[in-house]
């Protein structure tokens, strides 16, 4: 049982009756569902907690973050509203071990973008047109249990290039119907910390209802739960 | 200037009246034609030969390929033909330095599978549909004077999974108008040598008329052409 | 609780005094207890059984293998034994899913080699003399518990060039007394299936009576044991 | 050709006797002389430039890293006297194409540890002891021209483990009398630029007069040198 945390902007909700309808709780509420699904072989039940933007230091304190094996991370517009402070805390605890996994229009965020060094640019057309997300990688354990393939009716088009590192490992790759694709789940270690970005998701689509999406969510965070590790002993040596 | 020798089964192109439609010559012949072109600065002039199934050892005597710096490699119907004792010798001409282009159906050949280690199955679907080939790396030498994508009107289409190890580099992700993606592009060095899959090619359609197709060949030679090296030193040490 | 099978070779304890009184019941009963250790939370109790090169099909039949989560193997003087047949096999299992373990001088076994693609050739001096392997990668599970480097007072020296790809993650770096280092810890995936090659190991020295060496082999086990997966499918599609 | 533009940040050897006397000109100096020698096929005259830390904007204006093909970059301690916009234009050129040569203690740079995303930590001891560099990728072009390994008697050491990703590939791998090793030289790409980690060098031992240090000096300009590329398109699309 992993102590997660799910930080969500929770601004779209508030502010647009369109997205209220689809995520009347916030979607960090649908997400933490998701995670509590018992699809799993029951085995999925983790310490789920929530975080927002517009808590005190959003939500995520030295003590919650010192406390919280694997981060779910969703932002969009208001990315630059993270403070410094908790975006280069959020990386350093990554690197000490802390799980996170990146959704969407996190690609932007402050600490993905801290973390993978690059611009994480990427193309999109908001068209509602079909996604399928191929895996690539049918070994991965975030691919357990699925189909070959997880078709999304309507989503968000996002297009190569992807402006991050070549991936350690690459576990989905998604097809879009207006002639794009990309890809939409890749695994990295930085430090002692698995990093999943997953691209499904986005605030109008009810994304997250999606049980093939939730059983990638419940996969991830069973994947970059960190384990004990060996010393990071760092500086002068006799 | 790299010495290449073109190697093709060439079969299809003496038993079937469509494919001697379109490579009248062999397909080699196209390939050695696309390799003079002199879009790419006029840089691109290499010092081609050609060797085929029927040939004595398949025109890949120990000779010819100590004196190649890169081998193409296309086949389909007869992979079987190879004999393994060639197939190895270009195993291990790669693994001395060779560089090794891998196109289309040539996945399920002899040397690449032995380099690979892995079935390098796939899915696949003879349709004509279109395939668009996406650069997600675009700072990679191959990918030199491309535009965004490449656009084949009429391909056959192969699908993920892919079964190869991780490409060291992925440089094309290919989208398919029936709804699949593939990795079409895929960088691997094993021992000294540089080993480029490349997924278009057909031997119904015209794909090596290609302009980008063609420039992607140049390009590909330029960065499978070995360089000096160091020793590669084994066995017992004082 | 995986279902493990450990591969020894067996000939050298039996040929040579000095070996057998290292490992009077063969290396494989050595590591087979190193296995059953309750060091690791007590979880790493697996069903273990041993195979051996001169039992019909060498220890290795179908059934055996196909009830087999985790392969260990140790090979030496007798590689070429091992026939082509059960080679393949194992191969042709570790693509779909099972994990493979290769110890030491299993660097030149045929199932290492075919995975691999490569010669696997490496430098090496039987001096006795002391390796130290530094963790270079604290997070990664295969080093769970461990301190920053494990010391080996005597052993034979393997040093680099290892001609072997590049591995998808490095977990052991080694120090050798007399000037060399060796990549001591690789991971790989090939197909749906977890490769780790570790290079402690010797017939003479008894490196598996190493409580931090058996540590690593526990880890490596639960590392490499096959997750559930999504379907790899090939072949012609609608 | 390549434009190439050395970053030293120039303190040690006015501030410092011993230094002043390794070095007299500045290490840029030392390091310019180096890519200028005629040992790599007369082939390797660059157009160099060099840029300090107290010249205005560090020497790095928009308009000089506009013109530079390659940075190297040298700097001890002054790491936090760079501007973060400095620091934030190198980062964005290198995503651009320009390629980055980071040497020795530059592994705390501001400009490294932007691009790799980690602390970057290591461990050190300044003994003044022997180092061993081996040569683990025979066949990657830094590597050009050298033997087996490259022996330096007197430096400082640096050992695992080193906090930075995985290298997408390890030319070489470090061996110190004291009984450490280190990822010494380590290639990564992020968006279009190759960036290239070489561990040699010291303010007190002359290091960058090295043979074998100044050809890998010159190699690794080679191979960082941007080529054409195809484009970088990000945002909206029709």
């Amino acid at each position: 049982m992993a102590a997660v945390t799910i930080w969500n902007e929770f601004r779209h909700e508030r502010e647009d009756d369109e997205v209220a309808a689809v995520y009347p709780d916030g979607m960090h509420e649908t997400i933490a569902d998701a995670l509590s699904d018992h699809g799993h072989d029951g085995e999925s039940d983790h310490d789920v907690r929530t975080a927002t933007l517009d808590e005190p230091e959003h939500g995520l304190s030295e003590d919650v973050l010192e406390r919280t094996d694997v981060l779910l991370w969703w932002g969009h517009e208001a990315h630059d509203e993270v403070s410094d402070a908790v975006a280069q805390r959020v990386q350093e605890r990554v690197l000490e071990g802390m799980g996170l996994i990146v959704l969407h229009s996190g690609h932007y965020s402050k600490p993905f973008k801290r973390l993978m060094g690059t611009t994480c640019s990427l193309q999109y057309r908001e068209d509602g047109a079909k996604e399928r997300l191929w895996v690539v990688d049918p070994g991965h354990p975030i691919a357990d249990g699925l189909e070959e393939c997880i078709d999304l009716p309507r989503t968000e088009m996002y297009g190569e290039p992807f402006d991050v590192p070549e991936p350690d490992r690459l576990v989905f790759n998604s097809w879009f119907e207006g002639g794009e694709v990309f890809r939409s789940g890749c695994c990295y270690r930085r430090g002692s910390g698995r990093i999943f970005y997953f691209r499904p998701g986005h605030e109008t689509y009810p994304i997250y209802e999606n049980d093939d999406v939730r059983r990638v969510l419940r996969n991830a965070v069973d994947w970059a739960t960190p384990t004990e590790g060996a010393p990071r002993t760092f500086g002068e040596r006799d």
